[in-house]
């Protein structure tokens, strides 16, 4: 009877959702810019509101003990709406990509044949307790032409509920439904099991999360999940690597955050670079503070380095911790990348050209980089204005997805009588 | 016990496709080209032999009392045979989307982003039993770089292995491992629930086939599907159309061919027009033996015309019927193809540019055509070289899938040294 009343409750959703896609898939870019536009004002307007609602959700966090770094995800600050709302503001100056015709031509028969932008329609994206995460959605759902269902963690729902008010007031003044933006109430963990199996209403699933949320959802959907899992990035640093550029990259490829998906997990050094740039590398991860874990040829020469086990090769620390392996050759590089990588971002530091372009033709990762960081692996560093999440899968989008990935090409012909024969 | 054989067959399957997909995702272009060639003097060189194989399938066939259009579609022949070779010649005429990079372009901060095309990785596909198919679709997976695993049905599994073996010999030719092409002998129907859920090793699954073993794969697969379920395809004929094109391109449109999902099933016509163009219509549809089934409306005008019901604006027919409505304007014909149709293909004929560009904009099909007959949505027509089918989907590929639908990108960064601050 409850999962009746649920599956009733989640049916209207998707249906309102459905509905509202159709009216925003056909908005102009004016439209949809004034919806950004008067959305960011309403969130500086309530910015006071809006810290009121969050500090309910905190003061529930807290209680509960959820740890520091949860606290710091749900919490929004005069800093967190000022940055929802530049965020608004920046989504409504990307170009709109809905109704691009492209590719034109003419074919042997006199038609003429291309293909037109879309929106994919309906996008459910379901988070943990980031507030910040329900103004960014929306925006590049919205911008897209797409309706979206957002679903964030339970422990933010006043926050997520106030930002949802902005949103629609957006919404409304673009005379736009308010249903194109949806935050779900429904706190009942069954809601998602609901959500990403109703295929007639939602077109794609965007998790975003912990990697164990993410394999839930995408063993139980019955609907395109744009997905990654986990980010063990490497650096291979090869024989005719310059020394400066490799010591610079490695460097910053871990050290300049420790956190996020696109920081480097594990090291691989050419046997014949090792002895010139492993004690510099390890003097400046040590004087950071980074725990170094290495296979035998490693340690022989960075002494202080812990023996790093099978595990360690397959393991996203998300930490101060590197596993360093010094390889024979490019080819052992990219074995051992393609056994324990998780296909998100690789590089390889090197000066001889054929090399570095067999690395990014073999290595089969969504991101693959000659003589740079791997930390530039983001919407922003790569031009798509920002992005809504990052796919390591190969089907629709790969890599970094920004306004694009949420849209899909039909095919246009233009004929003037044609018929065939 | 049964059970867990056939997954250990499958599983056995599954890695040895995972393998050769890493090996053809390397292949060079003149490599995949040799095995395409070379395959298709095999097929040549073993008609007598390939005819015998399907001769055995066809008397099974025959004896087990299966219909004629079930005997045609197995049926190879020697035009079968020769018609095989030409497809993968062709199929090594076009051009290779692998390793194609794209979009290169500096970012601010010095890197240069832009993407490189890669294959899918293992494709799957699930078909009747036409034989031809295994050939085709071989050859698209091939040339694209992916291995296959090709689940014909099991009516003309002598067939299908006869032509597997000539696809081995091209392979081998080439210096490429056997399993880059895997034809299913199970002809255990447990054999696709296996498949379509091995998701460490099947990227990408093609149903190609009747309505009921589509659904039925989309339904139960954990692995995205590359499908259509229906082609219920309309011609509008808008109130500025030129009568002579409209009649043109609705004859076209539905006699050209009965059978295939581009065929249109409705016809929509503007009531100033009605009067003008379906006197004429009619008589060329009688004169084909084409069954009307109209609205009222249309039933005034063509008096034999028999009573659509609801359910006829919803039948694919794939045969000589036509359903007809008189409808009041644009917004009509537009609702009427939201409601009814299946996102396949849909056609206005106007002359009026803004009512052209309303309909290209607002109906949500994978093809729509100005002034051209619904026919032409082919992978051949819209110069794709082929099409493994058709989508109307709109993750990944929609509208005709030819090589490029079987193909990914991945992102590159080209740096000098860059890091990110």
């Amino acid at each position: 009877m409850q999962d009746l009343i649920l599956k009733q409750q989640m049916d209207a959703i998707g249906r309102a959702a459905r509905a509202a896609a159709t009216v925003v898939a056909r908005a102009s870019t004016a439209t949809k810019n004034l919806a950004l536009l008067r959305a960011a004002d309403a969130l500086e307007r309530d910015r006071e509101a809006l810290i009121a609602a969050n500090e309910l959700d905190l003061a529930d966090a807290r209680a509960r003990g959820l740890d520091a770094a949860f606290i710091d995800r749900l919490t929004l600050g005069t800093k967190g709406v000022a940055s929802m709302a530049a965020g608004l503001r920046q989504v409504a100056t990307l170009p709109d990509p809905i109704g691009a015709i492209t590719d034109m031509a003419f074919r042997p028969t006199g038609i003429e044949v291309g293909r037109m932008r879309v929106p994919l329609g309906v996008v459910a994206i379901i988070y943990e307790a980031r507030p910040n995460v329900t103004a960014d959605a929306a925006a590049l759902c919205l911008k897209s032409g797409n309706a979206c269902i957002l679903r964030g963690g339970s422990e933010a729902v006043r926050s997520n509920q106030a930002i949802a008010a902005c949103m629609h007031e957006g919404l409304q003044a673009a005379g736009l439904p308010g249903e194109v933006v949806q935050v779900l109430q429904i706190t009942d963990r069954a809601a998602v099991g609901e959500l990403i199996t109703m295929r007639d209403y939602v077109d794609v699933i965007v998790p975003r999360g912990g990697k164990g949320l993410i394999e839930r959802i995408a063993n139980d959907a019955r609907i395109p999940v744009i997905k990654h899992l986990d980010g063990i990035c490497h650096v291979f640093i090869d024989e005719t690597a310059d020394p400066a550029k490799a010591i610079a990259i490695a460097d910053n490829a871990k050290t300049q955050r420790y956190g996020t998906c696109n920081t480097m997990e594990t090291l691989l050094v050419h046997q014949s670079m090792a002895t010139t740039v492993l004690p510099p590398l390890a003097a400046i991860y040590r004087s950071k503070g980074v725990e170094l874990r290495g296979c035998p040829a490693t340690r022989a020469i960075v002494s202080d380095a812990l023996v790093a086990t099978e595990e360690d090769w397959g393991t996203e620390y998300l930490a101060p911790i590197l596993s360093i392996k010094v390889v024979a050759d490019l080819d052992e590089a990219i074995t051992h990348i393609a056994r324990y990588g998780s296909q998100h971002t690789d590089a390889i530091v090197t000066e001889h050209h054929g090399r570095a372009m067999r690395f990014v033709r073999e290595v089969d990762s969504s991101s693959v980089m000659i003589n740079a960081s791997t930390r530039f692996a983001d919407g922003f560093e790569y031009g798509l204005g920002a992005e809504i999440g990052i796919s390591t899968d190969k089907i629709h989008a790969r890599g970094p997805v920004g306004l694009e990935g949420l849209t899909s090409q039909k095919y246009l012909v233009f004929g003037d009588g044609h018929v065939r024969s």
